[in-house]
């Protein structure tokens, strides 16, 4: 089901990066819920909006369309089809280089699954269609603002430079106050020098997002293969270029010891609580109530401005150098692709576990 | 499908840590594939193998019984299911904490899912299960070695020992030499210090594992929502006590260039091959025919001889000491369950691609 | 996954009734399909094609939109998506009876489901999002063209007339030359005058349909749940208003005995062939590369035009007449339904079984 | 998911019929609830008890063991794993057939699916293997009848003999005191006759059996693909040897017209209920809380005592006579059956749709 995600509510994606629209659509979302369009049209600026530092200069107005499943602001229960076009669309920029495979691209993986017809990866793994992704994402985080979770994100790397603190320490509404999308003001700035520099170069860079998901009843989740923490992993690693994932402690716990990261239960405020949360808000698969935190890294985006080496399809060795438009860093407008997914993960495992109220 | 993996190639387990058996059933492997019982019993021995500087003394002597699916040494194209009998089990060790929550364990998580009735998550959580994964793992690895594909996996961290190098820099037919499955005896001599420190503090220690799948041919795995990181990913963060996960560059790639990180494409051997690999053989959720490798980080295990507070279903303050068996380290044990999920993922992933084979 | 049908070859549909449009996404097709889209159009009329004896006026005008997964004229491998836009909507015949339950419509179960806050059933349960069906069917038609697959329907029975004969007794070409789609010219024009004679009585009028699947290799399908007649089944109650499956022998098969039913090996044209095919092709869930056939019975439309009696959504008992547009008999139209439906199960079938072609 | 049935409420079976045992794995019933053992029991007896006029002389001990999820007479909510004991296996009987195709079984068929290295078909298309689905089924009846579902079934047809009246007109609960589990006395002896003259002959009969669902709410099931009948029509046909299903008014439905079909609404005891039941008890897929009946048709069995042709592997013309044991009519025996895979569907419907509970 490579398009669709989701058991029970699902979506499902479609759209080449160069045809007329992408879109998808929201199946089992439930009935009767209210949407504020305005809400979907804000987070897909989030994902949109350009900036000249870190951000490719093509202006995509995600405009969208509801085709079906909600009437008078509220979902009828039935399947909800979206389209969002595709405009400014300058398909000459890459179908020029239809004959090599561009480095660490999908250029080359998707001709030996799809073979020389086209040029799938070119159209396919375009990162545009995460648009629909974002979109589903907001209906879902209409959905589970109703049960009271709340997922916000949070850019805490850019190449060489990191802020380190805990989400504890941060003030989510001021997230938006960065360009890059990171709290901190000093860090921010820094990660904005990072930026200009690697723009001069020509070259892009990596970086790494935090995601929070708060307000989550203990009870949540799945055992054995299903594992909240797995769907979220599957989940993060369905977004092009993340190459690692980690939540509550993460890679850190390698280097601990049992005393040192057991959650000792407490109570607090008349609940059930943890002093720390190395956990991560997850044991065995299921929420216990406590913050739900993990990171995600992305790599590099793979289209620089410099000149480099490659093979062709004829099998020669050439050199190019990548036309058009290009991110010198996605991450910050992965932010809200992170948050999305996360609540789509959220929201079907929230109806799925609804089955166990009574 | 919280006890079922995969959509071709596919297993369900079950078990109680404490019932008569284990067990699961293999759906959907090739008929005809020749299968080596001796190969499932030392897949399984890996695992239950025990020592006394990392491991618990319960010698689990994972016999096995094959129901059906299986004749004259050849797999019949029908489900085969197995057994693993349950001997020495003490349930009291455990039964007796059945009104407290022990901290970091599915106690809590699973008494708010499923209610009072048993000690659930005693029961389900055990990490036992996996033996059954370790067996469809080894069924898996048979059907894998028959198209060139080979997986294994090491140690490269207990607690605060690091094995910093390349998986490029070791011999794999080294890695079970070591108790600890490090292949290099410098380090694995200081993770064994380590343990002994950890064990003689009564406390546990956590660690990482990498793993390193060769042989796959270009085009295998899917786009968008099931791109093989991903099912990779969640494969490993269905095992117990993961933490993190990262595959090729990973975590690092968050602080690099696209310069530096692109892998640019080279013929070596007639072949197409990319002269560096920070992808770990995927782009855009597809092989590109180089090595895939990732890290898999563990937490150490919550089980610990020393005395910690918690609170019980009472919404008491108590303190406890846990008795019974425990293991120190179950990082180099947990390295077949790691490599077993990974052919989990990998037959699944072949068998689909193979519609895309003309 | 209510809108989504398939496992590999799969459908997701969505549109209410009164929508801006209705359409699908079909993902999974094998890449590099050459997909004429004048046969798209022509399945489509063959579905909205209005006649005043059997069907509404209400002229559906089924233009479709293509919006990825087809460039220059072949598959690219990615997600198929479509729209069929919404025209001639009066909303008002509809929404008028919107606190009534009509009598053997889904008004008062999309109720019970979905509550009280839109006309669901009135918006979903619509026979139009077959359109859709159709539509993707038709991709799944020409896939299997180029395997050798052809699929074809006729009406056997529209109220008390029945053509009793066997498929192997009509020429298919000369279905779509009969208004009700009986390509017996006797039995057809009997049709017609039994759909004037409720035609003039304001009433509606139930049928029947014969479907062949004629090519299939042997070895397609699957044993135990997943059994061919199981996906076909399935398929056809998927169908609105369809009451009734049967295939081969059928309902007839439990009159006779095993020595009459059994249908003898023979070698035919050096191929293994059966002498008589009660089997309907399939053995134990499987191809045996005979003709695959089956009827489906329909209900009559429920909407008709005489005065009916029900109870309102405040338990009062009400009397109405239904305005707006019915059928008299949707029979004929749901061919193209019945065969796409067919279509697209063995389209699944088909690539499903590739992985067992080596 | 060939061996698997089920999205929430999950079966996965196992078993060949002549390997150590067959069994099965219930995943995802709820936890807490109370399982009687001994209705385990009395439905695997209902479906293996013989009778030496229609039933094979092998004594089937359908004991069963029960090896997880189950604790102190209650579900856990982990995985129920359970083995049924093959005993009394004559392997010889069927494989000194192994090089010839039997009519109308499913041996060429799996010859052509799984190839030549083992006779598959007569070994995983044995009937026996519905054992298993009777235990599982047996375990949905017990939490079904705690929601007040309660399914029953029984024959109304043996070859020439039918019982045409409806399930209303008769006592559930004499089913079980006629052999052949029709409840009409004088239908039942005719039907003994019929079973005697066909014995005699060496031969075997079909027959048909209706199946009837009691107590459910309405809202239950989904729309569009998800149609509870097109999931009962799934499980039905998953059955060996099943050739049509129709539910409600079924294929008569196509004979007549709407103002004959349509059921007017009524209030019945100060709820909504239906004058008539054409219906079936589901309109658009969805329960109306009105009975659910169903009418399931069965080929006879193609083992016979006759002297039969076919044709071999090499293709040779051949003539055998089965010996071994074999059913007259199995259809009697197959009633727990079809109640059991009514009940498993019910069961996941059930589950699935307590999320649109609040």
């Amino acid at each position: 089901m490579s398009n669709t995600f989701g058991d029970v509510f699902k979506i499902t994606v479609f759209g080449d990066s160069h045809g007329k629209a992408i879109g998808g659509i929201v199946d089992g979302c439930m009935a009767g819920l209210a949407i504020d369009e305005s809400l979907l049209t804000k987070e897909l600026s989030r994902r949109s909006a350009g900036n000249d530092f870190f951000s490719s200069p093509r202006k995509e107005m995600d405009a969208f369309e509801i085709l079906s499943g909600i009437m008078d602001g509220k979902t009828t229960g039935g399947a909800i089809a979206f389209t969002i076009p595709n405009n400014n669309v300058k398909s000459d920029d890459y179908l020029n280089l239809d004959s090599l495979f561009r480095p660490s691209h999908a250029d080359f993986t998707y001709f030996a699954k799809y073979g020389t017809t086209v040029s799938a990866g070119k159209l396919q793994a375009s990162a545009r269609i995460f648009a629909a992704v974002v979109l589903g994402g907001a209906i879902a985080k209409q959905m589970l603002h109703q049960f009271g979770i709340s997922i916000y994100g949070f850019v805490n790397q850019i190449g060489t430079v990191s802020f380190d603190k805990s989400y504890k320490e941060i003030k989510p509404e001021t997230i938006e106050d960065s360009i890059v999308r990171c709290p901190d003001i000093a860090t921010s700035e820094k990660m904005m020098e990072e930026l200009k520099t690697v723009k001069a170069n020509h070259d892009s860079v990596g970086g790494k997002i935090c995601c929070v998901i708060t307000g989550c009843e203990p009870g949540l989740g799945d055992p054995i293969f299903e594992k909240l923490q797995a769907r979220l992993a599957h989940a993060m690693f369905s977004i092009n270029a993340v190459k690692g994932f980690e939540y509550g402690s993460g890679f850190r716990a390698a280097g601990m010891t049992g005393s040192q990261h057991n959650d000792e239960f407490i109570i607090k405020k008349k609940k059930l609580s943890t002093l720390t949360n190395h956990s991560g808000g997850i044991q065995g698969g299921i929420t216990n109530g406590e913050d739900i935190y993990f990171n995600v890294a992305f790599k590099p985006a793979p289209s620089i401005g410099q000149r480099q080496k490659t093979i062709d399809r004829e099998a020669n060795e050439v050199e190019f150098t990548a036309s058009g438009r290009h991110d010198v860093c996605f991450v910050p407008r992965a932010v809200p692709i992170v948050e999305a997914m996360a609540a789509l993960v959220m929201a079907d495992t929230y109806l799925k576990n609804m089955k166990n109220a009574e």
